[in-house]
């Protein structure tokens, strides 16, 4: 602590992300990376276009990655707000629509990016408790309220929740926004994107760090209606006015025009996931069904520190929560078809006391 | 404005960028951006770099870059804080260190962003007006203060501020924490870099987009006493855990590199800026004295706003403020040789009412 920081930063406990260890070579199951790289067309269109325009500033608006998303899901431009990683739309979200007098609202087990943003914009938060399965429950959020959040599927646990039960909210909760995070939504859920039509409350934000392979660019959006998007343009201009570099602009337009690429690895990335969900349920572990490039799991006899530690001394990375509630389970990223058989490999000498 | 949008939200005024016309070519005058491309070795390592690697975050921490700046300025890696941009650090450092009791003291003609800082994070400003020939005079900014911050040189005048000016003013202001926004430094000033060794609640903030050709990238970043890094780094962990994505992080260790391109770059814009101040003179201008890569420049006896509307038309951009005390001034931004000469003739001709 320093006298010179104010009470604000003071008071603050900082997200803390999956460790990047440069130790040695690990396999990295921790960060819900996508094992397949880029889109060929992405890596081809930032060495084309890299060159001496980079001198100038970037479009403020990113009007062309915005006028491609809006294509892609058949909405208008001004339906479109673009940021440096969803992580930067969240939190223009959280300080434009959720600085209220009513505490806002989102799961007790989520990702753990959302109470950190309501301390540093001074919002009040309720989480409200998943149920015993980790589901979410929608009829236990009170309409009096300063806003909803949720990912949709839910991190750390993969749950989905129907786009049905989604509307059947939206019905009841008109007079705050609710946004549902969907970073994790190509891997078998299905958007809400199409009811933003009806619902001017309603933000959907999405990343391309996963299903699009590019967390090293830092590229997300957010759909809604105009008023919601003109609400995230004022935030994002009184904080800097250029979020998003030209060579993201470029690989993040790239990325979305290759629907063909996108479908393909979204596709690989599930089918492994079942396989791999098979080979643990024969290891004695219970998985949270998933539609996620992650699975949420618990051994039925071992410690799940204990096994997050034995792995990470074998070289593969896992994510664990010491957490109320979770601290007995493991997050782990679906890699490729080789890395997965080698985590199975070791967890399967782990288990035997190999 | 939106029943959606908080209190907070509705009370904004956003910074609005010099425009990024594309109606047509233009001369581009008007934002300050450099006319030289990067330094070849930032393109080829940029090109180079693109990869496979872009499906897996950048590092959290920038650590290579930070040991790359830290190097260039002879200070350790713990005095070198990175951002998307140096907008993207101002804002962090105006909620780390500016969220106070007392209102905070800048000039009032500056960097218009401070005003819209002060507002987005709630905090109290008192702009100190510039002397009558638009010099910071720092006997005028009282001790009781909240925080200081004003560029060196000064925006958009050009003006310098000798280091022992800062250096007296650091030595009464103890309790708060001082910020030179150095982004204009490299154009013939003079950085406080050497005094953060005695002064811990001095902040120096540089970017990429000026002298290293880099405002495509956004690549800022701020050097300090440790508590202050450390307090940076809080409040970027709670926005934004990516701030810089790795393309960024490379062009920018590839730019802070090049030593000798960069001292070249900057000497033609010196010598450029020189020759164009001499002819203005010649036209009946006004010039304010400039170490930055743009000059603050009067007619005698023409308006501005006429001036700059005349320019426009013809396929020059400059840039004018419809502000008090500065509505009869043009800030230009210094080009290549050639595309002052051009500016020049445009001039003259409009000058002459050819």
């Amino acid at each position: 602590m320093s006298k010179f920081w104010s009470k604000l930063i003071r008071g603050l406990d900082p997200y803390v992300p999956g460790e990047q260890p440069k130790d040695r070579k690990y396999i990295k199951l921790n960060t819900n990376e996508n094992p397949y790289p880029p889109s060929p067309a992405v890596l081809e269109a930032i060495r084309e276009y890299t060159g001496k325009d980079l001198r100038l500033y970037p479009d403020p608006n990113g009007d062309i990655l915005k006028t491609t998303v809006a294509g892609y899901f058949r909405v208008k431009k001004k339906n479109v707000f673009v940021g440096n990683g969803s992580d930067e739309v969240l939190a223009f979200a959280f300080i434009t629509f959720f600085k209220q007098q009513k505490p806002i609202l989102y799961p007790d087990i989520t990702y753990s990016f959302y109470p950190v943003y309501s301390k540093f914009f001074e919002i009040k938060a309720n989480p409200i408790p998943l149920t015993g399965d980790f589901r979410i429950n929608l009829a236990d959020y009170p309409v009096d309220n300063g806003g909803i959040i949720f990912p949709n599927p839910n991190a750390p646990t993969g749950r989905f929740l129907p786009v049905e039960q989604i509307e059947s909210l939206l019905k009841q909760n008109t007079l705050s926004v609710v946004i549902v995070d969907e970073a994790y939504v190509d891997f078998g859920g299905k958007s809400c994107i199409s009811l933003i039509e009806n619902y001017p409350n309603l933000l959907v934000i999405q990343t391309l760090s996963k299903a699009r392979s590019l967390a090293g660019m830092r590229i997300g959006y957010a759909i809604g209606s105009p008023e919601l998007i003109d609400g995230l343009e004022r935030a994002k201009n009184c904080f800097n006015s250029y979020t998003l570099d030209r060579l993201a602009l470029v690989a993040a337009t790239a990325a979305i025009n290759d629907r063909v690429y996108f479908e393909t690895t979204c596709r690989a990335i599930i089918a492994t996931r079942e396989w791999l969900i098979a080979e643990l349920e024969k290891l004695d572990f219970e998985v949270v069904p998933s539609t996620a490039n992650f699975i949420f799991i618990r051994h039925r006899n071992r410690k799940a520190e204990e096994l997050f530690s034995a792995l990470r001394q074998r070289g593969v990375l896992v994510r664990y929560f010491k957490l109320p509630r979770i601290d007995n389970h493991l997050r782990v990223t679906i890699g490729t078809d080789d890395e997965m058989q080698e985590f199975i490999r070791q967890l399967q000498a782990i288990l035997s006391g190999n």
